[in-house]
């Protein structure tokens, strides 16, 4: 297909002329025939299942026979609503079911509620959707209940969608943010900063041409992983917003500790390497959306690497550093050239904003 | 305080000049040091609780000794944030209360994520959120888990709020929308269309004054003081977006039944009727926010009247009709003037919209 017969909108490239020119109009949030219409047509194909089919106000469940429950909400702003390796559906399901995974809990259930910009077409609509539905079925969950709003045209941004998601978290596992301990090791599964720098380089921002993509994925499988080879979990996080030196940030508060890492051992991609040298960007800074730090006791520190470079989400794990009790609170780096400084948290906004 | 020394902010009326000028900025929605701070100063003080504070990823709670689970979601945008009777604050506690209470379930736990609009006045978030936190206390129901995130100044409207609930269903009750049999009794709590039209007065577009306040409220107390006197209620639903006409039709397709109403019977303000006369709306078609359809069997319909009629919000409660086998799926009003009309549901979009 020539240039000439391509449009791209909200990221999605698609042929010229449109297929499908219908949008969303104010009539679809109106509670009505329209908004009957627009769930019945084009959210239950790709969500269909007994629960939510049944159409009451809410979703009724059994409660999981065992274990606590764990209950995260996330919402999700991206623009462009597509990009390179994902897209706002993709990215919806992914975010919350990876805040789920990090304490330790499988996912069972998600919610889903749309705020829709008037004048959204809705093949935008459908192929977000699309997406929601494997990162889904990727995940093992079931979206059991959804809202949809709409928006003046302008007083939204094409799609934003919050997820809620509830998992059950099997007795014995006991990960959070304030159980990192001294000595434990520190380990991420690959890469960082690829999701951010895709998002810029999906807008045109970065000013040059650059082939990354993002990593958005659900960490269910790896997380499964990890847990049947060591019952020595202390911590899992996923760097999001904030990246890798936010997310070391959050722990050493919350565990009272100071966590130690070395930049050799931090792995970035070249492209990302790139493009960071050359905004001026550092990567422990952007944010990553299929990516896991683990903080685990030393004893079982390489059955969980290996565990983990064994699954197709982690095969880049590194070793970056280890928990030690002083200066606590803190996050500190062993540079290349032999130097230690302080990795702080983010202050004000590094980049473009992405989400 | 004279007109000159007040402002109108989304709603808001306060004094001038503004005690504060802190405004929401894209670096609150970073994920550093500022989400922090804005985190633990003006979303931690009306919602601390020690779920909430634990700060990870997910909430982690006990799973309920017995019964089913109920999961609900909503996104809540309205403008202006405040009108009288209420504001999206307590909106989207209220709206996601009632939509677990109208399947049977006693709300338990909350999450809200927000999408704020860069530049949103930082007092009128905190305003919103104390509204949150006093309609969670009337509700009885902790918030658990949250996120926000912050558009760009034009790609937002204020603030966006999806809230999701989880609540448990005690053994015994089984309500839901396909559980209406013929003979039942159809019983609203209230006058009708309340909120629609104080939000239209509340933007100036009614083009005269009305003293109208919107009814949003919990409606957790209304539901238990039903089943505390019958074990024979069918359907509860709350006729929120679409009004009671459209509530009704969808409970005669999911039931497979007809519905029957009568026109004198149905509970109008009398400046709601007024305002709806001039401006050619039909308040059957007028969103409520603390208004419940209650569908109950013939022999328990007068215990269930007077217990609703006892609590303060159902003091207006009227019995407006009763289900028949035919024509399926059709809702009918018999007019005053002693006709029959079908009472179709909304098509396209009734009035300026109101959310």
């Amino acid at each position: 297909m020539s240039e000439e017969e391509q449009v791209v909108i909200h990221g999605l490239v698609c042929p010229r002329p449109l297929a499908h020119d219908e949008t969303v109009v104010l009539g679809h949030g109106s509670g009505g025939r329209m908004t009957f219409d627009l769930i019945t047509k084009t959210f239950y194909p790709p969500f269909s299942n007994p629960t939510l089919l049944r159409g009451d106000d809410a979703a009724v469940v059994e409660r999981p026979e065992e274990g606590k429950l764990a209950v995260s909400t996330d919402a999700h702003i991206v623009a462009p609503l597509f990009f390179p390796g994902g897209d706002i559906g993709r990215l919806s399901v992914a975010g919350t079911v990876n805040d789920l995974v990090c304490m330790g809990a499988q996912p069972l259930w998600l919610t889903a509620s749309f705020i829709l910009e008037e004048g959204l077409p809705l093949y935008v609509l459908q192929a977000a959707l699309e997406s929601m539905k494997s990162t889904a079925e990727e995940a093992g969950v079931q979206i059991i209940a959804g809202d949809t709003k709409v928006a003046e045209r302008g007083k939204a941004d094409g799609i934003f969608i919050s997820t809620t998601g509830v998992g059950r978290i099997p007795p014995g596992r006991d990960v959070h943010g304030a159980n990192a301990k001294v000595g434990d090791v520190v380990l991420v599964s690959g890469t960082l900063g690829d999701h951010g720098l895709a998002v810029l380089a999906a807008r045109g921002e970065l000013g040059f041409e650059a082939q990354i993509r993002s990593d958005v994925a659900p960490l269910h499988g790896l997380v499964e992983a990890i847990f049947a080879v060591s019952t020595d979990i202390h911590v899992l996080r996923d760097p999001t917003r904030g990246g890798l030196a936010t997310t070391l940030n959050e722990i050493a508060r919350q565990s009272g500790v100071c966590i130690e890492i070395e930049e050799t051992m931090i792995p970035v991609d070249p492209s990302v390497e790139a493009a960071c040298e050359m905004l001026g960007f550092d990567p422990l800074y952007v944010a990553n959306e299929g990516k896991l730090v683990v903080i685990v006791g030393a004893g079982d520190a390489d059955v969980v690497e290996a565990a983990m470079r064994d699954h197709p989400y982690g095969t880049g794990t590194k070793r970056i550093g280890v928990v030690c009790e002083a200066p606590e609170r803190r996050v500190l780096m062993k540079t290349g050239i032999g130097g230690t400084r302080v990795v702080d948290v983010l202050s004000g906004e590094l980049l473009p904003r992405i989400c």
